[in-house]
């Protein structure tokens, strides 16, 4: 039997509920296909803050260095908001990313693979959906943000002040050609195993580094003649995206605008409380999250929506350690539980007859499904 | 009577179409208030690349800074795109801000400003809007961007190698105090001529020139009491606008996220080809524009929605002449020629039973309306 050890950093908010049931359906799918889990639970973001005074503790990173898969819950509260920039949760966050140097963030705006499921899934979601059921219907959408450069790690930064010894903040939006490169390749083969479209998305009009960007991504389509290209800008993405998201197969963009982007097509889709996404590296272990946030409002109250976490879960089988047929246990019993009715509050609406359960029994029927 | 002088800069693709028709409306509205216009055409953009080599031509910016109020078309086509920066249109238009200084970008997203009017008009736009009617019905927000500061001006940028050698291209992300201070000051003032509630967005949990920028919005807070003043982190932002857009009154955010929630709050209300913008500064002459783009694929076709330039045209005798009556007279007639059901194609739709017409004969029945 196989045995893959996993690294579990719950984090903050509902992190620790959601992580919980992934967990279980880490280990009951992967046991039916032979597969034997070692978790390992570390903290992270305001937990590892209060715990240990920092953010990343060198023991979080380094566990998670050397197993082979990373599974995070979710950062930050309002208890830390006001932290220096170096005692902020999302500090943590930041340097994990960069620690494990997963610099490609895949986010799908639709989750499930399998085309009928796909079907199934989505006209359950288009109901969620503030977009017209013909806008939203059919969208399935990729996009592949660069994570571990452009202006959340360019120096310099910081405070200081001007010619006339005002106050000033400044931050440094950079990339390189190989980090251009690196991502663009990622994100070329992600369109090629789609519908062979890729989007780039950059400010080229204005920005330097934009133009940078553009160059490059052109420069490496040549060795994909297969997927057509196209720019965009990044204003126009955003409207884009509400006004025809079908348009969309794979968008590929930087740190900040795929920050951006991608909550903007989450909410495309229904709930963000759905969507997972895979960090992935050159080498070493990826790291696999929900795309919502730590929801400090609706925290230990059992109700957040496990899924997203859940299915993060199947991503990092899938993407992290190729264990296919246990990915789709996980797919497959998470659309069973969303057939059956159950719904957490964020999806669930009364005329459908749908059942409203908390996280927990959510978790349940999950592990029923399975 | 009085007199005014116009700088009208039409630009490039349809922004010479629908500036002509922005000016008879202009003319006919004014002289109906005793209004007489002193109007002086002038290039910029990629019309003036092409006549003079430069996209502002000094001549061009002195008139600007010399007339009461600017009225822009577009700027910008895919013949210009490969330029150097230098040689861009869009930095000609970025050159033009900077030289009058107009920092505060005012964009509204439910476009005329009385009750009764508003009613009719929204029941118009809702049915072009990809969002549900019940998610778009009664969205009347405005964006406040600064505009002239911001990583569209900072620096250092440009293009450089790293320590292997390697190309890099890079743009600061630079605030001072005054400049967040002046931007807030009538963020709040805006609000407070609206519903009393400002939400400033940042990226405060990531970058540090948000940081500042939340600390000082924070800090004018107190010489606004009644505003009810909240902070979004940007990502969450455009998430908030697909979901729940009527949350919003009036938000305030840097150069760039204002440039793409602006562009992504303007789909939610149907078509951009409605919505104008005014941009002014601490004194001097207002820049006055639609906040669509030039459209090269319908340019020269006949086939431009001239009514965001109208109405910017109507924001320009309002907020840069104080001329109230004569922007009613304008914005009167938008609404009495939707009424009378002309549409241009952007906003038609057939089920309606209205009526398809070009920019020209749009702008004919607009006059007809005056
Ligand atoms: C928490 C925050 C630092 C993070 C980011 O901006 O990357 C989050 O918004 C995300 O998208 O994962
Ligand atoms: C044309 C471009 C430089 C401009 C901007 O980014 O400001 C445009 O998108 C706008 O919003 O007015």
């Amino acid at each position: 039997s196989r045995r893959y050890s996993i690294t579990l950093l719950a984090g903050d908010g509902i992190g620790p509920e959601v992580i919980s049931v992934a967990k279980n359906a880490l280990q009951l799918a992967g046991s039916l296909e032979g597969i034997e889990f070692g978790f390992k639970e570390m903290p992270v973001g305001g937990a590892a803050l209060d715990l240990t005074g920092v953010p990343l503790p060198e023991e979080t990173l380094s566990a998670a260095k050397k197993s082979d898969a990373v599974l995070l819950g979710a950062i930050g509260g309002y208890k830390w908001d006001n932290n220096e920039k170096h005692l902020k949760p999302e500090t943590g966050l930041l340097q994990l990313r960069a620690g494990l140097k997963v610099f490609a963030n895949l986010r799908p705006a639709s989750v499930l693979p399998q085309m009928f499921i796909l079907c199934v899934y989505q006209i359950q979601l288009v109901d969620a959906s503030t977009l017209k059921k013909e806008v939203a219907e059919g969208v399935d959408l990729m996009v592949v943000r660069e994570l571990t450069g452009g202006i959340y790690f360019g120096k310099p930064r910081g405070f200081g002040s001007n010619e006339n010894g005002e106050e000033i903040g400044f931050n440094t939006e950079v990339y390189a050609t190989y980090e251009i490169d690196r991502i663009a390749r990622i994100a070329f083969e992600t369109a090629q195993k789609r519908r062979g479209k890729l989007c780039s998305v950059d400010k080229a009009n204005v920005l330097e580094a934009s133009m940078l960007w553009r160059k490059r991504v052109m420069a490496i389509a040549s060795e994909y003649p297969d997927v057509e290209l196209s720019h965009m800008y990044v204003d126009n993405a955003a409207m884009q995206l509400v006004r025809n998201p079908k348009q969309f197969d794979t968008i590929v963009t930087n740190n900040i605008f795929g920050d951006i982007l991608s909550d903007e097509a989450s909410m495309i889709t229904g709930s963000i409380g759905m969507l997972p996404s895979a960090s992935l590296g050159e080498a070493g272990p990826g790291l696999f999250e929900p795309i919502h946030g730590s929801a400090p409002d609706i925290a230990g109250q059992d109700k957040a929506n496990p899924l997203a976490t859940v299915l993060s879960a199947a991503m990092l089988l899938k993407y992290g350690l190729g264990e296919e047929k246990a990915a789709q246990r996980i797919e497959t019993a998470v659309l069973d539980t969303l057939n059956r009715g159950f719904r957490t509050g964020d999806i669930y609406s009364e005329s459908e007859g749908n059942k409203l359960v908390g996280c927990k029994e959510m978790g349940k029927e999950l592990v029923k499904s399975i």
